[in-house]
C-alpha cells in the first residue's frame, strides 16, 4: 500500500508535471492574426525568443517531470532528483521572468522606446500567453514545495543519527 | 590567523558584493539622449519595469552581501546564509532574465510586434545595460559557486558522524 506522505508527494509531482505541460501547450498554440496600423500580421511565439525560451525551458522541466513520475520510491536516484529539483526551480523562475518581461511590454507598451501595447490588437494571444505564464507560476510552486519538502526529508535522518 | 579556505570563501563574498554593487550602479546611472525620428527623448532604466525590478533586486542582494561580509565565522547565523544564498540566487536569477528579455528587444527589436531596435540611437545606454547584465551574471555565478561550497561544507561533517 501506498503511504499518505508519498502519496501527496507524487500529486504533487503529478500537478507539476501538469502545470508545465499546460505551459508548453498554451505558449505553443498561442498565435492570432491581428491587424496593426491597416497591416495583418501573425501574432506568433517563435516571433519573440524569450517566449521560445519559456516553451524549451518548460518542455524540459515537463519530460524531467514525467520521468520522475515512474522512479520507484527509496530508489537512490532520489538524492539527484533533489539537486535536479533546484535546478529545474532555477530554469523555471529564468524562463517565467523573461516571459514575464516581454509580457508586459506587450500589454502596456514601452513609450519611451515607442514601443507599442499589442494585446488590444491580439487579444486572444495575449490571453493565452497570460494562461501559460499562470501555468508556469503554478509549476514553480509546486516545484518549491516538492524541495522543501525533499530538503526536509533528506536532512530529518542525519540530524537524528548526528 | 584566517584559514586560506576561510580566505577565500570570504574573497568570493566580496566579488560578489562588488559585482552586484556594479550591476546597480551601472544599471541606475544608465541614460542617454537620443534622437528617434526627429523627437529627443532621454532613455532611463526607470522607463522600463524590468530594468527597475533589475536595480532593486541587486540592490537588495547588495546590502545581503555586505552584511555577510562581517559575519563571524562559525557562527550559528551560516546555516541560514546557505538558505539565503539560495533565495537571493533565485532573485538573481529573476531580475538577469527579465532584463536580457528586454535588452534582447533593445538590441533587436521585435518586427512582428514593430517593436524597432534603439540600441543604435542610445549606444552609451545599451552599452551600460549590458554592462550591468554582465556583472549580474559574476555575481549569480559566484554566489552558485558559494552556494556548493556551503553544501558540501554543511553535508560533509553530517555524512562523516553518519
Amino acid at each position: 500500500m501506498i503511504k499518505p506522505k508519498r502519496l501527496l508527494s507524487l500529486l504533487l509531482r503529478f500537478i507539476a508535471f501538469g502545470a508545465t505541460l499546460a505551459a508548453v501547450i498554451l505558449m505553443a498554440t498561442s498565435h492570432e492574426k491581428g491587424t496593426f496600423f491597416a497591416v495583418s500580421y501573425e501574432a506568433k511565439y517563435t516571433d519573440t525568443p524569450a517566449f521560445k525560451y519559456f516553451v524549451i525551458a518548460n518542455a524540459i522541466v515537463t519530460v524531467y517531470g514525467f520521468l520522475v513520475l515512474f522512479l520507484p520510491p527509496g530508489s537512490p536516484i532520489w538524492r539527484l532528483v533533489l539537486a535536479l529539483d533546484l535546478v529545474f526551480i532555477m530554469l523555471l523562475i529564468s524562463s517565467i521572468s523573461a516571459a514575464m518581461a516581454i509580457a508586459q511590454v506587450g500589454k502596456n507598451g514601452n513609450p519611451r522606446a515607442a514601443w507599442l501595447p499589442v494585446c488590444d490588437q491580439v487579444t486572444k494571444f495575449c490571453n493565452q500567453v497570460t494562461g501559460a505564464l499562470v501555468a508556469g507560476f503554478i509549476a514553480l510552486i509546486t516545484y518549491i514545495i516538492l524541495l522543501l519538502h525533499s530538503i526536509y526529508n533528506f536532512l530529518n535522518p542525519l540530524f537524528e543519527k548526528a
